[in-house]
C-alpha cells in the first residue's frame, strides 16, 4: 500500500471520456490498495478560453480577478473527475486551492505556495476518498485566490506530495517521460530511466517543458521523488530523484535547446564604478530575468556589453536600457532575436574532464559560431545562431554517446 | 449616500455586452457616492451547460461535486464583471461564498443559508470598492461549496441586505416589476408600485416567478425593502415591502396562476383514527409537499381523500400512495394533471367582506367549475381545470378592478 499523488495535465482531462479514462486507472490502484490524491489541470483550452473572454472586456484584466476566473477552469476538471469516480462505485472528494489549505504569497497570476496545511486531504484520504485536487490554484493569507502560473498544477501536486509525505508524486503529460533530447529534432533520443533532481532543475531551466522549474525546485528542497509518465500508456517514464552513486558515472545525461531567447548589446559604455548597477537595475526593476552577461576588456575607459533575455521581454528591454545609454552617453543599443541557446546536462561533468572542449569541438566541426557562454558544476550553455539548433543539437547528442544504440543504461 | 445591494440575473449578465452595461449603470451609482454591493448570477444558459457536462458522464451526479461544478458559473460572472468596473476605472473586487462568509446547511442543491459573517464584504466597502458577490453559492460549516438552487441568487441579495442592514436590496430581472396578473396574458395588467412582504410571499408561492420564495422570506423577517426592477430599463419597478395603512385600502393586489399542479385522489379509504397518517407519511418522507386536502364526509364509515402535489412529483405520489392504498384496503387512487390553481392575494381581504364571494361569483359567470379552494388570511385560491385557467385570470382581473383604467394608484 502506498500513497501517490498523481497530476494529470490538460491534455489528459481534454475531454469527458478522457476524464472517465483517467477515473478508471485511478481505480485500478484504488484496487491496489493504495491511497491517492489526484491533482488536476484545466481541461485543455480552457484556461486560454477564459482569459480571452476577459480579453473581450479589457486588453489587460485586472490580475486578481483574472485568478478568479481561471481558477474555474480547475474546479470544473476536478468535479467532473470526481462524479466519473463516484459513477464507478468509489468514494471520491473534489477539494479546492483554499479548501486544501494551500496558501500562497499575494503575486497574482504567478502565487509561489509558501505552506501548505494539509489536514483536511488526510482526512479525506482516511475516510477512504480519492482526494481530487484542484491544481494550479491557492489563497493568500486573506484568503483570495491566487494561481501559480503556467505548469502550476506540477507545483501543486509536489508540494503536495511533500507535505503528505508520498511515497511518489507521479505526473502524468503526453510524452513517455523525459528523453535525452527533444525527439522531435533527434530521432535517436532516449527515454531516461532515472535522472536527479539537480540535473532535471538545469534541463528545465534550459528549456525542456516537461516538467515545470519550481516543481523541480520543490522536489529537491523536499526530496520528493518524481515519477513523470504518459497517462496514455502503462509504460514506465523517468523517475526524477535523489543524485546517487551510479548517476555519477554518467557524463553527460542530455542535450536541451531554448530558442526563446534574445540579445541585447550596448557598445562603447564608459567603464566606471556602479555602471552595470546602472544598466541593469531599471531592467531587474521590471522583473526581467537577465540570463547571460559578457563584458569585454576595456579599451580606452571604454567598454562593451552583451546579455541574453527572452524575446518575450525583449522589446521593453530595449526601451529600457535605451534610456539609461543617453543618460550614461554609451555609444548604442541593437539586438538579435535570432539566436538560441544549446545546453548539455549531467551530474557526470563534475567528475569528467575534457566535457566542454568536447562540446566546443562538436559545434566547431559543424562550423557552428558560439556567441556566449555559461557554465555551472553540471550543465554548459552555449548562444548559437537560431539556425543551427537542431544540427547542434544533434551532434552533441551523438558525440556524448547519448543515442539508444550509442548507450547502455 | 446609500448602501445599496443589487441583484442581476443571468440574462443581465448573458454577454460581455451585458456585463459591461451592469458595469456602467454600476459605476453610475457610485459617482452619486452610494456603496454598491452587486450579487451576480450565471451567465444565462452557463448552469444548464454545467449540468448537461456532468450528465455526460452519469444521469445523476453526485450532488456534492454537482455543487462544485454549479458554483463556478457565479465566479466567472464575478470576476469578469470585476475586471468590467476596473477597467472603467473604478475599484472592484469579487467575493465568492466562501470568502462572503455565506454559511449554509448541508443539503447540496438547495442549501438554506444559516447565517453571514459579513465582515470581509464591509472591508471591502469601507475601502472604496464596489463589490461583486457570487449568487446562488455559500459554504458549509465544513468549508464545502454548497449552492441555494434555483432563485438563490435572489435570496443570495436579500440575505446580504438584511447582514449588512443595507438601504434597499434591488432585484434587476427581466420584466418591469410585479404585475396585478401575468401580462403575456392580461393585456391590462398593472405594475404594482408598492406591495407588502406577506402578499409578496403569497404571490411567490402561489406561482409568481419574479422573486424566489425564499428571498422574500428573508426580506420579511428581516425587514429588508425589495425593489423588483428591469435592468434594461431605468424605470421604477415594483417596492416590496413592510405592510402600512395605505396598503391596507386595496383589497387585492394580484391575480396569479400556477399550472405545475396535479391532483390525487384516494377512494373509500376506512376512516379511522390515525389514516391520514399512514397515507400522507411516506409522500412526505419523500420530501414530497401537499398543498390542498379535501376529506369527504364520511359514508358508512368510508371517505374520500383528494389532494394536489406539483406535477413534478406526480408520478411518484401516485406510487407511493397507491402501495399504501393496497395497505389500508381503500379501493382506488388516480390522478389528474389538467387542473390550474387561480389565486387572488391582498392585505385588504383582512378588512373587506366578499372578496370570496365575488371571485366565486365571477369564476361561475364564466362557467368555470371549482374543484377545490383554500384560503389564508390574504388569499383565495381556487383549483379548476388547466384550460380555463386565462379565461379566469383576466375575468378575476377586471372584476377586482385591477386593470390599469379601473384603478389609480
Amino acid at each position: 500500500m502506498a500513497l501517490i499523488v498523481q497530476k494529470y495535465g490538460g491534455t489528459s482531462v481534454g475531454s469527458i471520456e478522457r476524464i472517465k479514462r483517467v477515473a478508471a486507472r485511478v481505480i485500478e490502484l484504488c484496487k491496489r490498495g493504495d491511497k491517492l490524491v489526484v491533482v488536476l489541470s484545466a481541461m485543455a483550452g480552457q484556461t486560454d478560453a477564459l482569459i480571452e473572454l476577459s480579453k473581450e472586456i479589457v486588453d489587460t484584466p485586472d490580475p486578481r480577478e483574472l485568478d478568479v476566473l481561471m481558477s474555474t477552469g480547475e474546479q470544473v476538471s476536478v468535479s467532473l473527475f470526481a462524479i466519473a469516480v463516484k459513477s464507478l462505485g468509489y468514494d471520491c472528494c473534489s477539494i479546492l486551492g483554499f479548501q486544501a489549505g494551500i496558501q500562497t504569497d499575494q503575486i497574482y497570476g504567478k502565487a509561489r505556495i509558501r505552506k501548505i496545511d494539509s489536514n483536511r486531504v488526510l482526512t479525506e484520504l482516511n475516510d477512504n476518498r480519492v482526494v481530487a485536487v484542484a491544481g494550479f490554484q491557492g489563497v493568500d493569507e486573506n484568503g483570495n485566490i491566487t494561481t501559480l502560473g503556467r505548469g502550476g498544477s506540477d507545483t501543486t501536486a509536489v508540494a503536495l506530495a511533500a507535505a503528505l509525505n508520498a511515497d511518489v508524486c507521479e505526473i502524468y503529460t503526453d510524452v513517455e517521460g523525459v528523453f535525452s533530447a527533444d525527439p522531435n529534432i533527434c530521432s535517436h533520443a532516449r527515454k531516461i530511466a532515472k535522472i536527479s533532481h539537480e540535473e532535471m532543475l538545469e534541463l528545465a531551466s534550459l528549456g525542456a517543458k516537461v516538467l515545470d522549474i519550481r516543481s523541480v525546485e520543490f522536489a529537491k528542497k523536499f526530496n520528493v521523488p518524481i515519477h513523470v509518465r504518459s497517462s496514455f500508456t502503462q509504460n514506465e517514464g523517468t523517475m526524477v530523484v535523489a543524485e546517487d552513486k551510479e548517476m555519477e558515472k554518467v557524463m553527460v545525461s542530455g542535450v536541451v535547446y531554448d530558442k526563446n531567447q534574445a540579445r541585447v548589446t550596448i557598445t562603447k559604455v564608459p567603464d566606471r564604478p556602479g555602471i552595470a548597477f546602472r544598466i541593469f537595475d531599471p531592467v531587474f526593476e521590471a522583473g526581467i530575468v537577465v540570463d547571460m552577461i559578457i563584458q569585454n576588456t576595456s579599451v580606452e575607459g571604454l567598454t562593451d556589453l552583451t546579455f541574453t533575455v527572452t524575446r518575450t521581454d525583449f522589446q521593453q528591454t530595449l526601451k529600457l536600457v535605451g534610456d539609461v545609454a543617453k543618460d550614461i552617453e554609451a555609444e548604442e543599443v541593437f539586438g538579435d532575436q535570432e539566436i538560441a541557446k544549446v545546453s548539455i546536462v549531467g551530474v557526470g561533468m563534475r567528475n569528467h574532464a575534457g566535457v566542454a572542449s568536447l562540446m566546443f569541438k562538436t559545434l566547431a566541426k559543424e562550423n557552428i559560431n558560439i556567441s556566449m557562454i555559461s557554465t555551472s558544476e553540471i550543465k554548459i550553455s552555449c548562444v548559437i545562431e537560431e539556425k543551427y539548433t537542431e544540427l547542434a543539437v544533434r551532434a552533441l547528442h551523438d558525440a556524448f554517446g547519448l543515442s539508444d544504440e550509442g548507450k547502455t543504461e
